[in-house]
């Protein structure tokens, strides 16, 4: 169960990476937004950047199929189900291995939880998964770009090279983003991370990463107390991300090592607006925006499928190892990838506090 | 809205600090369990340790009534209402800086959201709204010693002050836990943290912490893919707690930096059961347990409330400074308190899943 | 579990009959609206209409205490808590006949399902229990009066006697009901229903009847299809009262008898708006609110408590006669006070629509 | 929003009558249950039964198409999207008449809600909605065949002929109803239904119904009080289905005139097992089932589109004539193959309430 999310833009998703297609119902989205399948396939797009080393790729475009709740292009305030059909797969490595307990993957709890695994693919648990999100966000969006709200996500750090990100211009951190192959809008630090991507590919190994996230253009008064705070929830959010391990919001565990007088981000009136000097807070108090830049990390594990050969053992419970063909696509970096989705889960938990904040008065 | 903690042992939690009481509904708890005003009042004990200087406290004990769903000390299956009265506060300090925005503090954004906010103490986003989580896990944890589950939570780390932690007994983490004033079970590194305290309550400062939680004894299969995994669940929990900036399940952060040769926890069969040799995924895969020791932490940020005078503005937007009596009572470091919430709220989202769990197969 | 009524303007209840306190949490009031513990008090007092022999008492009234979520008389945005005291009552009679199965009674069903049941009184299945829907209800009301939406439910039939009711105003069919010690708003059908209630309680027995709702001046557009139909949610919150055998909606069950031609309600354009000639549909179409009068009925078993001998049997499923004694109280017809409580479902019910339509267009 | 039903077997649909498909995906069921898109199409047969002139027809049969959650026939544990395509079907009549208020029509609520109103077909408010709930049906069904719980639904009467049920052998009950091509078991009465129809056809209107669903083999202690009795769930189900208008469990209305020394259900022990005398309640008391057989009817209006010219207005406000093309597909009755949706809600319920039970107690 719990594959909803969300209150009140409900996104339901569904799909194996080796089934007949991956999905997802939007019910909750308000009447009379614009959209198209164009706009759609425009983000999938993002999921698979370059077509380079970087990422694994399957041979052809993933293509969004507006099943429901849109007629002319307009949504009709009925439940929005959009598909992408599997093709061009094949599973046949998957099948080779299929016995063997996978290191830091999920075939062992799955089968220990529902007694069986679709052995195709990484079934449920698989990457793909995630084109549900993006196409639910493709819908969120348009609500953002209405209340002229502008997010990101981009990588942060791999291993311990860190990107030098300046947050002073929407346009250029998303043009330095997008311009680089593994989504760094630092260049320098871009380059030095694909030689060292490049090292981890040649010795069939992997790496993890964190991505950093940002929303510009913050309303005040975002988020619900107690449970639903807005940190909470996008922890939740990001959380919920295969692969992700921590998540911070401001200056996360740096916070930890500071004192108040410090921390405390110290009001101020300035062009007839309340603001604060710093911003340690990351754009949220008592789980409520401030209208500060929202701004937090992910961090991603490596990606637990490695071409190395691996100690395990098989269902059997007897020793085996676990060697993964050449011809097996994983992503060297799942944070790479990862970043596309982290914006997503951003887009997707704004659009329900915006619905919910319409409800906090009368 | 969203004062409801959990989707089967459905927690709902009421109360402003300087009202009539703080309290809490159970509803979802299973029928014919064992319960006691007594059982909770002990767990509420805790969340005011040895009357030291390290946690404020009001003058007398939190005492827990229970209104409803209990009968001869067992549970009906009916919901669950236990209160604890407000009593022997004062608001005058409170009422003197009400115009005042306070740095870091809920003021601002409950004011902008709700339009008005209850300034005496700091209403629903006062750390007294934690008690009646506390109450709530006191129940929960009768259902997690059913399943022999057992669950911690300490201080880690203070600055840069960090505790050496043993995690091969149970009991006597607990035992070290509880002999620290500050919850710091490495003696050693609770006495520096002491040190560190007392200058930084000298300094009329305060300052920042991480706890760590563990839970002992875990079964496999807790967690609901996709949206529901246990680590997006334990995030969102824990950073639903006041003063939470960050959150990491097993090698967290660090994960990030490591390679998937590295970082992989390898299958071994053992004493007739399946064990990974390392435990970097904290005891959660795919958002499942694997059975291995659950762990994470949370970063806090410092208590925004300081006897250093701070500049600020007031609600006319002019410029104001914001001097806190002596008398006003702050924990120099909510981590220390907040360590206790920590472990609530680990125990009420692992009754969660263990009761979600026996959905997932007929 | 399920103590949760509505998805925006949550109302969570708990209390049994004999325990410390019946109550009510209403989570996603929004901010700034007037309330008093008077306002709530005044709705509370109808529940006891005219201390008449026609309805059980308990001796003294029922007090509101309002424990959270209030300040100043406004609504913080808050959850609120409201609670009142169970005092002066008897466990004495119902401890007799604790060990005997009670026809048509809950104390069969929950002991099955929970595998106990608080035996004094009807514990959560006792008419008390809706105090606190009658609590929330006075809250929701100021959320109608807002809109001008104004609501009523009367007694429409006991046995055969059925009452003729004028639609036409609503001030004087609430003066009516009001003046009629059985809130009937026929006086005539009144006096009837009162014969033959004097005659039914004389003879040591109880009877059913028929309560009707309506609500004046409602706006379009309140219902969520497919699963939240105005019509299915009231059903549900109908149905939910204890006792409660049947629900309509306009011409309900005499609408399966009808031809489309006879039965189709026909749009006219008339004072600049547009109506129905007439209102076989009882104010929704398709689950939508149409503006036209809402207008149902429920329909309620007879009170299952009654003092002639029953024939049963005991827990050890022996053969045993239930004989409860005169002191023991129960309404000779639970229509009537149900009658408020079916009031003050359909005000919770309006109330969440009208939240949630809030959501329907950007 | 609200087109999930459920809690824990969560359908949510999807769909407009003449868009690309219709559809459901099914969250909550239970992992190793097996299932086959064939077991799906033998259930969307009988919503065209015996392809009469009592129930509109497009002209191919509904093919269901398993896109996620199956793999080997066996149910993954994760959600189960199953779609039909639209086909064959003209939009042109309903473009001709697109500006014309349809009278006890979804056209002018949703209108007035959404903004906007897909014309082909009734859009979401279409019979064809109902395909989703079948086909989860069909997978519930699975479920309640473990448990051994039997269900049906049929026609019980239109306008004022009542057929007379026989409920003492579910197995002649099914067979009785499936050999009428109305759906209703009672010979004599099907026939006099059936000349009833073929005048109201000629007559170019439609008629209401009332139809009675019962589930055989049932257990105890399904239902969750205070605010989803089983019957106040069963109810919002039924009350869901386009064109219901009322709704009983056990002797419904009825029990409104009767006393309760009538009324009660006398408890007996026989067979080794608690049973009562009588089922007036219909196998429900306090909200929670008793073992008895559950039963209960719902009243369906006559079809709102009729061949008949009505009078109405336009979207101008002018007034303008329904003029309906013979060409124009319409049941008669609605309530026949609606027999079929009201089986499937039962079905949909009773699985919720079958796991939720599993909660009750350890």
């Amino acid at each position: 169960m719990s594959n909803t999310f969300n209150k009140i833009f409900k996104v339901t998703t569904f799909g194996e990476s080796h089934g007949k297609a991956i999905g997802a119902v939007i019910d909750g989205c308000p009447s009379n937004i614009e959209i198209t399948e164009n706009d759609i396939n425009n983000e999938l797009k993002r999921r698979r950047p370059f077509n380079n080393k970087y990422t694994s790729q399957r041979e052809e475009e993933d293509k969004a199929k507006i099943l429901s709740g849109v007629y002319k292009n307009k949504t009709l305030g009925s439940p929005i189900c959009v598909i992408v059909e599997n093709k061009n797969f094949s599973s046949k490595e998957y099948l080779k291995t299929k016995d063997i307990l996978k290191p830091s993957h999920a075939n062992y709890t799955y089968m220990q939880k529902y007694g069986l695994f679709d052995p195709r693919g990484s079934s449920r648990a698989s990457g793909r998964e995630t084109i549900a999100r993006v196409i639910a966000s493709a819908i969120a969006k348009k609500i953002l770009d209405h209340y002229k709200i502008k997010t990101i996500a981009y990588i942060k750090q791999i291993k311990n090279i860190k990107a030098n990100i300046d947050h002073s211009d929407y346009s250029s951190l998303k043009e330095n983003t997008y311009n680089s192959p593994i989504y760094c809008p630092d260049i320098k630090a871009s380059k030095k991370m694909e030689s060292l991507l490049d090292k981890t590919i040649k010795e069939k190994d992997s790496i993890g990463g964190v991505v950093e996230f940002a929303a510009y253009n913050m309303p005040t008064s975002l988020g619900e107390p107690i449970y639903d705070k807005l940190d909470a929830r996008l922890g939740s959010a990001m959380l919920s991300i295969g692969g992700s391990k921590g998540f911070e919001i401001g200056k996360g565990f740096e916070s930890s090592k500071m004192r108040g007088s410090e921390y405390n981000d110290l009001y101020i009136f300035e062009n007839s607006r309340i603001k604060t000097k710093t911003n340690n807070s990351g754009g949220i108090l008592a789980g409520i925006s401030t209208s500060e830049l929202l701004i937090g990390t992910v961090a991603f594990k490596p990606t637990p499928s490695i071409l190395k050969p691996q100690k395990s053992i098989n269902l059997q419970n007897k020793s085996a190892v676990l060697a993964l063909d050449k011809s097996s696509k994983h992503d060297p970096c799942i944070a790479i990838r990862a970043s596309v989705v982290v914006e997503a889960m951003l887009n997707l938990t704004l659009v329900d506090f915006i619905l919910l904040n319409k409800l906090s008065a009368l």
